[in-house]
């Protein structure tokens, strides 16, 4: 799709798989009719039954020529679905592609209830609504813009950031990637990703956003599994006894956190994780005079340098 | 992730975008409040703005050696995502890696509202609720079993067809990959699939059960767009004029029809349009003494051999 050259992918092995998840019954639910499509009878339907709910969705690239340092998982961020770690909004290649191309056997999540995985439809399972932003939000949340009123229907009118990395003229295109999220199934999305580390032995994990605090939580549990952990933007940092946490932590920062409404509060509780939590490395890309970039810099015009800083760290650490 | 070593997939590229779609605005909605995570404050949240909606994920893998014969799009049933294409449940390759290996440029589609598509979760915009299905009703509806009743919870207890190729041992693992899905988006979902072939120029179409009639539906349109249509178990026939219809259609019925509550109807107008429509072939696969078929075939133990069948008659449509 893609106007340059690329060299041929090489897998030994490609596909998918969903793990993890539990079993509900539903009873004593009256049954109701609904037209299934325009014009059509309408049929009864009958909630009662048995239903796999938060389930995970596992899609596998394993490259042939392995550089040996096991499993890489990709761990979306709120909101998002494994595609944000795919091809870039604006057709160039994301990280899914370069990880493969360095010897990475990578595996893409779709967190439980987003995207492949599915969701539960009932509130007898899950009792809240599911919640999305609005492409306005997404404007500044993502920090492309500094207020949810930079962002304007006609891109002329947009004003983003001047030194932004973000793809603007594919911002149209980013904002159809993005997907509702339930806001109370974290213990769910952690559970699935244990089921996935548990098959997989130990693995390398890079994740983003919301869950960063959610993979922290589970490396604080299972020290043990996890070889790696790079955290691009974290959410936050969980409330959890850090003491005796062993693992390598890279955290990734962007730029304009100083103008941001709520990323200031946050940086300053991930310097204070870092300060107290040996291994950890929080790396401020505008420190290294790497600036523009947004809280999707796996997207940005610079994606592959940044991936080049993320493998660098990983293969020093997981080499030692 | 199988034992039998296979030979290397390689892939000139891969990638994925999301296509069509359409801007909606929410307006004088009240402002809510919600809490973001357990533990955390209430976040008051306004659902008026703007919001893309009805747009569908693709992702393409392009074999280094392509076919020369186009594009080969996949478009999964109700109730289900791309995932129905990629490793059956047991773990074996599905048809997505089947036709890579046989040099077609596949794009497997998450229909709209399914997988990482995302979907639009207020009733301003789609005023109905999501339908699932029970694990019940999933062994009997994909013709594993003659009734919900033939499913237990106890997989010894289980009554499926005695001749069945699905992978018995791996019904719980398919149950896992079964989604929420809309009953009024079949307008969106085909305006979407449109707005693929439109980029594509043209493409052939593999397609299963609910997309059946919808891709039909497509195809009459836009005869010129769609080189070949291959309908696995085709939920039903549209209500269209097919009198000028040119498009090359194979529709595959699997076994176990005679007994179902459902089939025998669906398969007469199957029949009945094939009947009337020149281009159009009915392979019944126990006519042919293939038995033990399910609705999803392309699970089936004997998997391969049916994408054998499907890509041999593609190879001979698209050369004549």
């Amino acid at each position: 799709m893609s106007a340059t050259p690329k060299p041929t992918l090489h897998l030994r092995d490609m596909g998918s798989f969903h793990i993890g998840g539990r079993s509900v019954q539903l009873a004593n639910q009256p049954a109701y009719q609904r037209v299934m499509s325009a014009g059509g009878e309408p049929v009864i339907i009958n909630l009662n039954g048995t239903y796999m709910v938060e389930q995970m969705y596992v899609q596998y690239f394993l490259p042939e020529r392995s550089n040996g340092k096991g499993p890489l998982v990709f761990w979306h961020g709120g909101g998002m679905t494994g595609a944000a770690w795919e091809t870039t909004p604006d057709g160039r290649e994301g990280w899914v592609n370069y990880f493969i191309r360095h010897g990475w056997d990578v595996y893409l999540c779709d967190s439980v209830e987003r995207g492949r995985s599915g969701f539960a439809p009932f509130p007898e399972i899950w009792p809240e609504n599911p919640v999305i932003q609005t492409v306005n939000d997404i404007f500044s949340r993502f920090r492309i813009g500094m207020h949810a009123e930079s962002y304007h229907s006609d891109p002329a009118q947009r004003t983003p950031y001047k030194n932004t990395r973000f793809p603007l003229h594919a911002f149209d295109a980013f904002t159809r990637q993005m997907v509702p999220r339930w806001t109370h199934t974290n213990k769910a999305i952690i559970d699935a990703f244990d089921a996935l580390l548990l098959r997989l032995g130990t693995a390398t994990i890079i994740c983003h956003s919301q869950a960063g605090p959610l993979a922290l939580q589970l490396a604080g549990r299972h020290p043990d599994r996890i070889r790696a952990l790079v955290a691009v933007e974290p959410a936050g940092i969980p409330d959890a006894d850090f003491s005796n946490f062993t693992v390598p932590v890279l955290v990734l920062l962007g730029d304009n956190i100083d103008t941001d409404s709520r990323w200031p509060l946050i940086r300053k509780k991930i310097l204070s994780f870092a300060d107290t939590t040996p291994g950890t490395y929080v790396l401020s890309l505008p420190q290294l005079g790497i600036t523009g970039n947004s809280h999707v810099m796996m997207m940005d015009t610079n994606n592959q340098e940044i991936a080049d800083l993320v493998n660098q760290w990983l293969v020093k650490k997981l080499a030692s």
